[in-house]
């Protein structure tokens, strides 16, 4: 069975981080005998919109709706265009137009990675964020008045249906149910956003009762941002709305130190359209063209699409091969950001090789 | 000149920690020869709402408004009375009718207190996080339609009105001038909250015309967030949202390990109406009644309080009494979530001592 991949680089070190995610794709394809067929489009990014005046050509969505997956780099160049056009005319239209309505994240210490938190090692952090991904505070609805005086004022909604937060609730029950601690941390703001966030607490509420084998609790997300620093060991599945789950899937990598390098998986769970993978990172325009960027998100994210493929004993491969080339600290082979003084290249060959 | 502060006690452990911030106003008036009168008040609080079916009289604008300062303990007892009932009846109505629309919190690294980040101590981390207070994301208009269906949807307004923003940025830009570096971060989302964000980025810009003395930046409140980890030493003064601002000046103590002990203001610059001082820390059910929480908040919030009414030397001997204190590190003395073995009053008469 052939699976086809779509390649969109995207931006800055979206490029030279992608030719290694392949490369880790190719080498899992050939040790476990999978056929996986790439093909490269080179819309969604900002130079795309420099010369075409969109981040998109107009059939993207016939284009792309019949392949697997999307396999993604990074998209963003402020210099050239602005984050909320080109983030809102790519990225962000594929979670939505394909209904990727989940946003899922790891954060887990990983071997020969320095946590910034104090005293904690491998094994003691290892939690999913679960995001909500098409709704919630990232609406396209509102706008200004009074405009230019001094009674300006400017309005957004936040949207939550019953259909979007159920099902990113039911996921994450059911995301808890397949790990050994079974328990599941809803972000909330129930005491300050006084409408939306009650409304999440009560479909929590809800949904719990399906699920009596799951420990439930709820935090605050201003308390909560303070335990993933303080307490970080204390949470096994989080789900979030769209923008805190956004902070949290920042937030959570940043202390296990693995934010360079962490994956994640916009996921249409029931495979109507085609789920997207990509490295939590940016572009990063300040070191973009010296081929120095760490690819391990890039790679570490083709390991979550080959699990969503169906391929868990590939995915969970290249993820030991990720942690036995951190583990040996190789500083020839190792990026700057990990304390080598390697190149992308040179870690990505170091990775395919160990798997 | 007589000073008339109003006490709100609240709930659980502020009930326990008000009388240790009295006792170190009380010295603090004494040394400097400060004529402080204060008035206590049992509304704004759960146990009051049980009683009387609300938080506040009806009349409690009148009764406050002519004090020069509120102090302020914590409210919230969600067993009793749910969280966005009790807070949105009094905490809240207090900031939106004082028009108290800045939230001030030091996040400093004190002496003896264990941070939870490694390799950081006192003096590497002291930044100010100042939140709008007022409007923004903790709004008051949308609502539910479809109720109990499939269709149900929930929406909810962020409203920043121009006067909102600039004032909150004009007095941000206005405390960095006071302090040595000069540095003004501002968080935002504007990649992602396509309509609010970008606006409050466009009033950054301008504002900061008007201050080309300050070193401006900003972040996406989700990598701010991970900074707030990684960096917190790039830190100044940092300016967001009322629900960032909120979260940020949760996490910024979490990240000195200060949470328990940190102090906030919720003030009105121009002296129209009281501006309100109450630690950080909520009223933290699972210990009240038992006369172990840390008073060091209440205490360092009366230093704030002092500071506005115009005594920044009274205000900044508390401040090194706390630190004193912190750094003897006596045992007997200490509460339990500092190392030690002692009471809310062991430690709240050894910083009244000190002053
Ligand atoms: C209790 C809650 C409504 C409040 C807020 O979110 O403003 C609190 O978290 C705070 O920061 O003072
Ligand atoms: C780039 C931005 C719009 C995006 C988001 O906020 O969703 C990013 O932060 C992410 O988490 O993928």
């Amino acid at each position: 069975m052939t699976h086809r991949i779509a390649i969109i680089a995207g931006d800055g070190i979206g490029t030279e981080v992608m030719p290694e995610g392949i490369r880790a794709l190719e080498a899992t394809a050939k040790r476990f005998n999978l056929d996986l067929e790439f093909t490269t489009f080179e819309f969604g990014s900002c130079d795309y919109y420099l010369e075409h005046g969109k981040m998109l050509p107009d059939d993207w969505f016939e284009q792309l709706k019949g392949f697997d997956a999307l396999f993604y780099g990074a998209v963003g160049w402020p210099d050239k265009v602005p984050d909320h056009i080109s983030l809102w005319g790519s990225l962000l239209q594929f979670r939505r137009r394909f209904d990727q309505y989940i946003n899922l994240r790891p954060c887990k210490l990983m071997p020969g990675i320095k946590s910034p938190l104090a005293g904690r090692k491998p094994g003691d952090i290892d939690f999913y964020v679960v995001r909500e991904n098409t709704e919630g505070e990232y609406s396209s609805v509102g706008g200004k008045m009074f405009e230019g005086t001094d009674r300006e004022v400017v309005i957004q909604d936040t949207v939550m249906t019953r259909t979007g937060v159920d099902r990113v609730l039911k996921y994450a029950f059911e995301l808890a149910q397949t790990r050994p601690r079974k328990k599941l941390t809803s972000a909330t703001k129930s005491n300050g956003i006084s409408i939306t966030m009650p409304y999440w607490d009560e479909r929590v509420v809800e949904m719990a009762k399906g699920y009596p084998e799951i420990a439930v609790d709820k935090f605050h997300i201003d308390i909560l941002t303070a335990n993933f620093v303080l307490h970080p060991d204390w949470f096994d599945v989080v789900v979030g709305s769209n923008l805190f789950g956004d902070i949290l899937s920042d937030l959570g990598p940043a202390c296990t130190g693995t934010i360079g390098i962490a994956p994640s998986a916009n996921i249409n769970p029931e495979g109507n359209f085609p789920s997207l993978f990509e490295p939590v990172h940016g572009s990063a325009p300040d070191i973009a063209g010296k081929g120095i960027a760490n690819p391990i998100g890039q790679i570490w994210s083709g390991a979550m699409m080959l699990e969503h493929l169906g391929y868990k004993e590939a995915g969970d491969a290249i993820v030991t091969a990720i942690e036995e080339v951190l583990s040996e600290g190789d500083a020839t082979v190792l990026t700057r950001d990990v304390g080598g003084e390697g190149t992308t290249a040179s870690l990505g060959k170091a990775i395919a090789n160990a798997i």
